[in-house]
């Protein structure tokens, strides 16, 4: 029995996944906001090293409750609209339905399941360099892994279906057994470059050549794991080595808090810095510079 | 017997200070740069809330081998510029002769007492909004105390009797009995405020207005307080409450460093930020907060 899956905010991960997912033949349901219209009557178009493909007669919404109950929702908004899943959700969801929150930062999840106690929800890490370049345009760059892990599910195994779904469209994914030690290895590289790429209005090649600079991710990423360990998460320090080694490896690239500072769209703070920096403060740890960039971030928010 | 004194860099801080004891009447032997040839023809001009005056027939020189020996030498260049006392100084003093560095940051003395072994020098703190703002034209705008201290001097009465010049001539002038203590007490304000403006491309105002930023600043200005009796100089806390209080209430200001940013001249970030650091860093404590700053400084140096 195949899975029916949704996607809710389908742009430059929403659009590629999902897009993805129905190109291999899925039934895939995409909530659109602003590119309803264009995409109704244009199609889903996908340029990616994968291979480039074109989606026409896209199963399009604008409203969800004219969706179907689907079996897998895919989550792909910015954490910073996650007050729309109050009514989203229980319009597109059956009692058995699983919501995968593909988002950055910690504790997105968490809050979540407060709004729905009996919600089968899982998170999702995409390890991806993918932009929206135009109404139901997506250009996909670079990378493309995607880590998928439970939070809470009455049935697990559904998870594992979805992962041989993603890996069967062509996206290589991985079912993580730690959710929760994901969320913080990927915080460790997107807490220092997310916020620096601002603070500094650089890219991440000119922030690692740079000496001081350098030191001072580090000294943050160092922060991250030691907050992950006094959360009770096993990360390394190695981890933070691998993490300056890949950057001075990577081309010139522009984090998504990045591009919503460019573009003047409100930043993924609260899930990326402020929540990491409240739960290592519940566990004795004061992550000093990384709650510094917080509010130097938070400060910039203000200006625009 | 009257002092002979000797302004090295007379701008901002120099031109104001100098110029109120030429005008009194003292003999001052000013050493200009660029406003040489327009001093010597049109003299030196002062607006001030103490009252505007204009000098004419100003001691004014382009080169310290032209100039008498001195009894006291004012040093007013930013100490990015400190390079050139090496040749200045041998050039404009006698054995018995008193160096004052009226500078921002820590250790300028201690760099400049080793270059001189036998120097008599003091230090100096400006407290003082003053700019220059045209070749031979200084604005002093708000405040104007002075504060000098014996760094390291044979005969410490001289220095009172410079307190005495610079009181007569219409500068209220305190001796501090304690000079690294007042240099400390400086950095309480200008560690957060100078970086902080440039980083955040602010000012005063702005930052001390939103409540992160003053949060952080705050913060900032306590690791000061505990660097500082790290090493020895008996600071308190509520130094820093003044500091925010004083702030609150001051008019939009861009400190010096905000203006060296924005004229693209190189930054005091060695005095003002890296030696405070080192030395608390000697004494046992991490200035986390301020050495993140003085990194992102650091890399901001390197944009332009």
């Amino acid at each position: 029995m195949s899975l029916r899956y949704a996607v809710v905010g389908p742009g430059a991960l929403g659009g590629f996944y999902g897009g993805m997912l129905a190109h291999s033949g899925q039934e895939v349901h995409f909530l659109f906001n602003s590119d309803y219209k264009f995409v109704k009557e244009n199609g889903l178009k996908v340029d990616s090293i994968y291979g480039d493909f074109h989606l026409h007669n896209v199963l399009a919404y604008n409203k969800a409750e004219t969706m179907p109950a689907c079996d897998v929702v895919l989550v792909c908004l910015k954490t910073i609209r996650n007050g729309l899943l109050k009514n989203i959700i229980p319009a597109i969801t059956h009692k058995d339905s699983l919501v995968i929150l593909i988002q950055n930062g910690l504790g997105v999840e968490e809050d979540v399941s407060k709004q729905f106690p009996n919600l089968n929800i899982a998170g999702g890490l995409a390890f991806i360099c993918s932009n929206k370049i135009g109404p139901g345009h997506i250009a996909h760059l670079d990378y493309g892994k995607l880590n998928l892990g439970v939070y809470r599910m009455n049935d697990p195994a559904i998870l594992q279906k979805v992962c041989d779904d993603f890996n069967r469209a062509g996206v290589p994914t991985e079912y993580s057994s730690d959710l929760i030690k994901s969320r913080w290895q990927k915080l460790v590289w997107n807490i220092p470059f997310n916020g620096m790429t601002v603070v500094m209005n650089a890219t991440t090649d000119q922030l690692i050549q740079n000496k001081d600079i350098r030191q001072l991710v580090y000294d943050m990423m160092l922060e991250v794991v030691t907050a992950a360990n006094h959360c009770g998460v096993a990360l390394k320090v190695d981890y933070a080595h691998n993490m300056i080694d890949l950057t001075e490896k990577m081309t010139s690239y522009a984090p998504s808090m990045r591009l919503d500072y460019d573009n003047k769209r409100p930043m993924e703070i609260e899930y990326i810095y402020s929540r990491p920096v409240h739960e290592a403060k519940k566990a004795g740890f004061d992550m000093k510079k990384v709650a510094m960039l917080e509010k130097q971030l938070r400060y910039i928010q203000t200006t625009y």
